[in-house]
């Protein structure tokens, strides 16, 4: 049976190839909670998250005819790069479905960490049926990315370290996409502290697992639709289902707004880039989804930092507006001269800082004679966006907020 | 005389209220340059930046009725927090003043480390003005950022760090604006391992210390224009520029462009957020600014990572310009339909793919049945990019590079 056991044999057989990331303890969030917190930035582990340690573990157990004949994956994610440099590392071929449209910088990082990479497909569902096509006709392994034991056994050596770095550990959090980094944390710690409590946190957008865990057995969502991408998958694993239900305390769910929040903090205070995934569980500490109490030792698992810089910024401006340090808006002006001028004087006396000015007389919605602004602002807070609307408002402009 | 001595004094009276950083090897970066490359990650340090030892330092040597009298300085970047911080620790009143345009995120900061911010003056120059006014009429100490020899010896503590945490040092390198950080640094490693190189590096918009060196005395420049705001200084003191006379082994420059890449790379392979300032010497590094030893180690010390996240994102799409991931062009179709997708058609063929796209019909340089549009694309490096143009030209267009 799967158990504490088996991490501990993974433990030997990982350590050669990833890292024992840092466990960093926060002033900033533990004076923000009254908790003692302290970040497993496992977004500084070997390909810029966890999976590598599940995969090395998971080669480890090959035989040596199946390691001459190579494995196989279909992922667009962190699985890819976990697969590709643990693959390498140990001497074995790989090859990397990816559907078509896949994201540039991640088919560059996880040819450069050995694989090929064969673009296939429309979606991550065709890149996965041509995978098992290879794995038919090459006789290659094919590594599942969650739903595999030996998988699980490696992304557990994180509760390994996690006991080692913190032995006063009393609450640890950690994202489910799959399930497999929370199944290996919980056998890992739940087995030998029975005690310490084990959180996990999935996207509101892709939370199959609360319904789930109500009904007793594995629920597939329709659909999934949140920032945080390492984590957007309609359901859980069987076996990861099985240890989840009987290890884990509790399973709360963040919405992305919180989630782009808290990777502008982690960026902001903590200097840390996190992918959307890697920073729901501190969403989930900083919005309250789980009672804590003060003092107590919490430990949010940041299990990723592979984010596109492309999605960054888009995240970091919905941060900022969450925040009330961003604030876009659309009004209507007389078409006359000195109206803009008017109304920047607004905006000056109340000191928001203007980022951009879209002016428009071609609107169709509005009267011949008016003009249209649409105007990005820097903001200090959401009274500060209260009160900068209210002026505008009183001086008789109708203020539309567009973001 | 100021020297090693009063470097390890700051020492004791640092520790206390500053971190110990991280000296963290890069695999990515000694594997790009073929030295072995060892970052001073002192964007991890308390406030985001060095600035916290220099100003602890200042702080311990007041006299007791100097403290009881406070302290005060002006400045709107990094100094302000240390100086905050650091007068906070130390039981010391604090008032910083900041011109009245200053970003609102650093004067939160400030505030939240316990100062009284005054927003006074258009400048720098005229926030300074005024804190030498609250220096006479309020009897308060005003502590310089940078020409003091108490916060020379105190951003030294840095390369006492770095000895102690990388005893095998063969060069440092350290970004240069007024010269505090590298006088201090260059005083500490000198005197006792001559033989270490310390590089300095300014960036090409705000560098005053090559023509200085040159002449033989302080040249102060019209102006600055570099996104590295940090060191975007008009000339170095005339402490630190006698240290740096006799210390420092060589001065070099580097371009925004340069300095854009560094942060992006920082950001993706090392996943840490660092701000222009604290890129330079990495991005010196990349670009062979310096030459070096196959196997030499190297110390880049990342000063700070106090960058305004709109600042960031510009930043981003900057550095992924350079480096050909992104491209923004301008081109006319005839104005009929279809002329979009056959456009649009190339650049699938071509695998570009589109972030966004702007038709416009009004403007007044083109054909009145012709049609501009703009269009942002993710590209694959400057080959992709050069081949994307190459077609769209042999398919007849007009191609216009905005980015």
């Amino acid at each position: 049976m799967f158990g504490r056991a088996d991490v501990l044999e993974a433990h030997e057989r990982v350590r050669e190839t990833s890292r024992h990331t840092p466990l960093s303890y926060s002033y900033t969030y533990s004076e923000m909670t009254g908790a003692d917190v302290h970040l497993k930035l496992e977004n500084f582990q070997r390909t810029g998250a966890f999976k590598i340690r599940g995969a090395t573990n998971r080669i480890a157990t090959l035989s040596d005819a199946e390691k001459a004949a190579g494995v196989v994956t279909a992922s667009a994610g962190n699985h890819a790069q976990g697969v590709a440099l643990a693959a390498t590392r140990a001497g074995v071929d790989s090859k990397i479905v990816m559907p078509e449209n896949a994201p540039i910088a991640k088919v560059k990082a996880t040819q450069s960490y050995g694989a090929e990479v064969v673009l296939h497909g429309a979606d991550y569902a065709e890149a996965a049926e041509h995978a098992h096509e290879l794995e038919r006709e090459e006789g290659r392994t094919y590594l599942h990315a969650f739903d595999d034991e030996d998988v699980m056994a490696g992304q557990g050596t994180i509760g390994l370290e996690i006991l080692d770095d913190c032995p006063e550990v009393d609450t640890v959090v950690v994202p489910i996409g799959g399930g497999g980094l929370i199944a290996g944390i919980a056998v890992a710690i739940k087995e030998s502290h029975p005690d310490v409590r084990v959180i996990g946190v999935q996207a509101e957008g892709a939370s199959s697992l609360v319904p789930s865990l109500e009904k007793g057995e594995r629920v597939t969502i329709d659909g999934v639709d949140t920032v945080a991408d390492g984590i957007a998958t309609r359901s859980v694993g069987s076996k990861t289902f099985a240890v989840i239900e009987e290890y884990v305390d509790e399973v709360v769910t963040v919405p992305d707004s919180e989630t782009a929040m808290a990777v502008v903090h982690l960026l902001e205070r903590s200097k840390t880039l996190v992918e959307g995934a890697g920073a729901v569980p501190l969403a989930a500490l900083l919005f309250d989804h789980f009672a804590y109490d003060e003092g107590e030792t919490i430990v949010p698992v940041v299990s990723g930092g592979n984010i596109d810089l492309n999605t960054l910024t888009t995240v970091i401006v919905r941060g900022l507006v969450e925040t009330g340090r961003y604030l876009k808006i659309r009004t209507v002006l007389k078409d006359r001269p000195g109206a803009l001028e008017d109304l920047l004087g607004i905006l000056t006396a109340y000191r928001a800082n203007i980022f951009a000015i879209q002016h428009d007389r071609t609107s169709r919605d509005i009267g011949m004679s008016d003009t249209e602004v649409e105007i990005d602002l820097e903001t200090r807070g959401l009274e500060h966006v209260e009160e900068v609307i209210e002026a505008m408002e009183a001086d008789g402009y109708a203020v539309e907020v567009i973001v």
